[in-house]
């Protein structure tokens, strides 16, 4: 049997032989291998954070990742920028008829490497085979339980005035490498998503100071998007270096010949956070010192007029408004 | 806008809008409309029950229901299957470019109502648009956090030899009228699905006896999957008395003409308990009171060998071995 069947999902020996020699072996922990309607996990001491999102990336394969690798770590960080520890995840996979099964195999073994790299375990799951047809090839949801300590209190209404603004490394990355691989626009590149797991990074940044005011994702809709979310949840404004906005060299290029604003893509492994003016400093260096931080910048700060906006002061000494995409450069992004 | 668009999941201003107008409105609860990566929950005294599962039915409409009620009662069912109190779901709707907005008004109407109706609260979620052609109009994923009573040890290796098995109603209904509605069949027919949520008879179950060892709703695959699986998990045989097995007139009358057996449909609003013989009619009783139980019946007990074995007694005084099907007679069930 070298491809999905519809069979793969329908409740019958198909679809218990593929949980045992795929799911099972790949994300073998003593919850999963329960093999009940629900998982049972011990009591979680503290609050939660709890998450979900669905991943529909086109290509499934991509420079720096597939739709795995991003299924893990995506949800990984949706629980982190409440400040969470991440635990335990659940996964669902609809598959197409027809698909591979090596395909799925790579996509299920990255997963898997994922999750052990980030000490999070994948504890239930769901396997629903569709028609040629009705699905495109894979689509995964993910959804996440973490643990948020005593006294974080992280959120997008929290920003404060005279705050600042870090952003944890370049921008764009993520997006423009689909867009790439999707089009194949024939552009010679080394670039690569830069999807990754932040959780790590945010204790960092915890330890130094535990009164971080909002951490986001910025994914689809890219940093424009998240930052205007903040300034209406806030009612404050956000002003914006552009000097100091951390781009790779190859992706402002790439932006520039074709009319994209890094602030508008996708990141995968990338955050911004809102936090208290005189912390700033010693987070940055904290953030300079991990993996996952090297190239932090403190992109901006908080104002108090006009609530709502994010504005961008530019190198010219001028002022852009800078608004959400009307309409998304790429959908299936991630 | 009277359609899906691409920028409905997208990052941008028409996602913002969906979210606001649509998933706040129907969902409404302080947890969702924190509007963060991901909803910050008080701690939850006790274990956990984790699940997750993705809906897929094609019609998406049917007798008795929708994939929203499906996509909410499913998921709660999961929970309860461990003896959990169901407290809080995720939501991620993957959403095909075109799709009238009306539906999806409908469907997510059903949602807000079966969740309600249930006491448990939508906090997070995630829309993702894709273009046409890449899904088949709607597909649900939902995940659910539940509490589990201390005391309460409900899983699948727990059959013990001389222990009782119970449904609590009639079986095949749900899968019978999907398969009746996408085939058009034209079979004239007061069919409809029995989709419910099943946490609160679990509750009044365990009130009686809290020792039940094993929930199982029989979903795709019917009670055939769901007790080949017991029996395997906890190394029993499992034997079923035909006459006992409770089947609506209507449902067995198709069944023989189509050739179908009630044990292979799938359930959406049934369990099947195995419990200690001398609690099992105490436990029956209590669930004949109660609205999701009142055609409970007692249809077998676990035996012990042949081990991982299920088999029906039948009316004429045969034996006939009870198999998981190898092909499922319809996909998209759920």
């Amino acid at each position: 049997m070298n491809h999905i069947s519809l069979e793969h999902g329908g409740g019958g020996t198909l679809t218990a032989s593929l949980i045992k020699e795929l799911f099972y072996k790949n994300f073998s922990n003593a919850y999963l291998l329960e093999a009940n309607d629900s998982a049972r996990l011990p009591q979680v001491r503290g609050r939660l954070a709890f998450t979900t999102d669905s991943y529909v990336v086109s290509p499934l394969f991509f420079p720096g990742g597939n739709i795995g690798k991003l299924a893990i770590c995506g949800t990984i960080n949706d629980l982190a920028m409440s400040g969470a520890r991440p635990l335990y995840l659940s996964c669902g996979f609809i598959l197409e008829a027809g698909l591979p099964l090596p395909q799925l195999e790579q996509v299920v073994g990255a997963m898997a490497e994922a999750a052990r790299g980030a000490g999070v375990l994948v504890v239930t799951g769901d396997t629903t085979g569709v028609e040629k047809g009705a699905v495109d090839q894979i689509f995964i949801n993910t959804a996440g339980i973490g643990q948020i300590e005593d006294g974080v209190d992280i959120g997008g209404h929290r920003a404060t005035v005279d705050d600042i603004v870090i952003v944890s490394g370049t921008l764009g990355d993520h997006g423009l490498t689909i867009m790439l691989e999707r089009h194949k626009l024939g552009l010679q590149s080394s670039l690569q998503s830069d999807c990754a797991p932040l959780h790590d990074l945010v204790q960092t940044m915890l330890a130094v100071c535990n009164d971080i005011r909002v951490l986001r994702d910025p994914t689809r809709g890219g940093v424009a998007a998240a930052l205007n979310e903040i300034a209406a949840q806030s009612k404050v404004a956000i002003e914006l270096y552009e000097e100091n906005i951390p781009v790779d060299r190859e992706v402002r290029a790439l932006c520039e010949v074709l009319g994209l604003d890094p602030l508008h893509l996708a990141n995968e492994g990338k955050l911004i956070a809102v936090v208290p003016a005189p912390a700033a400093s010693a987070i940055l260096t904290a953030m300079h010192r991990h993996p996952a931080g090297r190239s932090a910048a403190i992109i901006g700060r908080i104002a108090g007029r006009p609530p709502g906006r994010v504005y961008l002061r530019t190198l010219a000494g001028g002022r852009r408004l800078v608004d959400r995409a009307d309409a998304e450069a790429l959908p299936r992004i991630c």
